[in-house]
């Protein structure tokens, strides 16, 4: 069983991997990125990984695959779904059982196509997908938080060159999205409005980090980015949950969004590797006046380094400004 | 002139590098890191550097080049020490000017040399610079904090071969400086005692994390590692500002044991490149009881991935206890 740890000194988690422990040897192999022999997120492999949790299948009577999006249970997971947590202290320490869901959602069927090469529906049935994950995990009371996050390219961190992302279903709520709820919370007992939605009307105002516009998403190059052509795509219509918001909408405008975000990267920056992340209020807080949803995405064009470990504090050696003028001037 | 720009949300400044803005085709060019044909920190190019503002000389009848030790100003700082800070505030956003000082702490003449080949005295030599280095700094009243750290090997973000380490004196305090302080405040108002100080005697007493120890200070792997095979070494006597710490030794006993550490990281992970940032009060809060200095290694052994990024949540695939265990048993 994986454990959680906490810093005694700052409110960090760390998830201990107890049972695969990885030896120095794992490292110091200068082994290429595995390169698998066959890809088990492929149709035709459905067998390679757990079953699946979700899919989107076409009608039967179509060629191909007959699914064009699955969601699997992650095959080595970080956290476990069965158990209890039995929270307990040693001295100064604390810990809890690794106790939480890993999933995998498998966005295309197509090995080799990404996000930003598919129709603008197919990326909405990712999106889907996550709600509707989110929502079924939700269910489940020992979970306080679920995030979401994409790790495109080996730099990013993936793993498996198939399209995907992944959800990890936790049983506490993280500190960076604590810190940004309270931080949301002083604005809004100082001035009784949303920090997002002012930012939102400020850079409407401003009008120099405006990468992109649609019916419903805006999306921005943030003032003080940490990373050159990081990127916050927002609802302009406020909300505090991913997987509450905009029913009406289902995600279309949001697919459209994230794709013209991402071919533009394709364009101007090569198809670099990148993260992206689903910030969200933990799911039982639908009406939260204070915080509202929204997706970071930051190329990882690079380094970082000591200094940023040491400080939480980043040097950018692009300004925002800079960066949204090259975005909005590249086609996608 | 940089600007130092805050997240309005959480409390996070960015560097922002407004003067040489860096274009995309510059993270788009696949440039193997920049093989400088002549190396600035090596002897005899000494004007390549801005002046230098310490140094240790040999003997002037040794032979060879007359310093050991050179502290130099960074030709490209991320902050400029000229100018006044002129805080101001653009409806929800807030900046000040990028005051600061950027130095270059070159720790040999011998290019290839590297800390851990080094003799114990002239690691010493490297503290001792540090020392000096942040008291000058500090009598700038415009410097809130000073950060020493150090990038060794490019993945961990270093620009050139030769060894040196860096300083960087802020006009704030940076974040993560603050939460362990406060960490430690809070601790110490329920306890009465220093949490470091508690973490020494609880690691003594279980002995599965203590890498190393000598007459001052302590080597452990943290029972809440972020990484595979992270390392504290903390001074055994509390105090809580690097540079006031322990004139008695003057760094000896550091010496020996950070040349400890990095020599079995040699051994065990093949030269990892890794990360050191020294912790510490501002130099103002001499005494301060509820914090105690001490310096972080990160051996860059793992990607950071979306996850990581999105949470301040760390998945450690290597049990401190084993990454102990594996460090313990490395002769070095």
């Amino acid at each position: 069983m994986p454990e959680l740890r906490k810093d005694p000194i700052i409110d960090r988690w760390v998830i201990i991997s107890t049972e695969r422990g990885k030896r120095p040897v794992f490292f110091v192999e200068e082994a290429p990125p595995a390169k698998v022999a066959v890809c088990p997120l492929c149709p035709g492999n459905e067998s390679m990984t757990p079953p699946e949790v979700y899919a989107v299948r076409a009608p039967a009577a179509m060629p191909g695959p007959d699914w064009s999006l699955r969601v699997v249970p992650n095959k080595f997971p970080a956290l476990r779904i069965e158990g209890t947590l039995d929270r307990e202290g040693f001295g100064i320490y604390d810990k809890m059982n690794g106790i939480g869901a890993h999933e995998v959602i498998v966005e295309t069927p197509n090995h080799g196509e990404t996000l930003s090469d598919m129709p603008v529906n197919r990326v909405q049935n990712v999106f889907i997908a996550y709600r509707e994950r989110i929502r079924d995990l939700m269910r489940d009371t020992r979970f306080k938080y679920i995030m979401v996050f994409k790790n495109n390219g080996s730099v990013a961190g993936a793993s498996l060159d198939h399209a995907h992302s992944q959800l990890i279903a936790l049983p506490i709520v993280p500190r960076r999205v604590s810190e940004e709820i309270n931080g949301g919370l002083a604005y809004h007992k100082y001035k009784e409005r949303c920090i997002f939605c002012d930012i939102i009307a400020q850079e409407r105002e401003e009008n120099t980090r405006i990468v992109y516009e649609n019916e419903r998403y805006i999306a921005i190059s943030p003032y003080a980015s940490r990373f050159p052509f990081e990127t916050w795509i927002l609802p302009k219509q406020h909300g505090a949950v991913f997987s509450e918001h905009d029913p009406a909408d289902n995600f279309y405008s949001l697919a459209e969004m994230l794709s013209v975000v991402l071919r533009k990267y394709v364009k101007l920056l090569n198809a670099p590797p990148y993260n992206y992340i689903i910030h969200t209020a933990p799911a039982f807080n639908v009406g939260m006046e204070h915080y509202h949803w929204h997706i970071e995405i930051i190329p990882r064009l690079t380094k970082m380094a000591g200094f940023e470990w040491g400080t939480g504090f980043y040097i950018n050696p692009t300004p925002p400004e800079e960066a949204t003028t090259y975005l909005r001037e590249t086609q996608a």
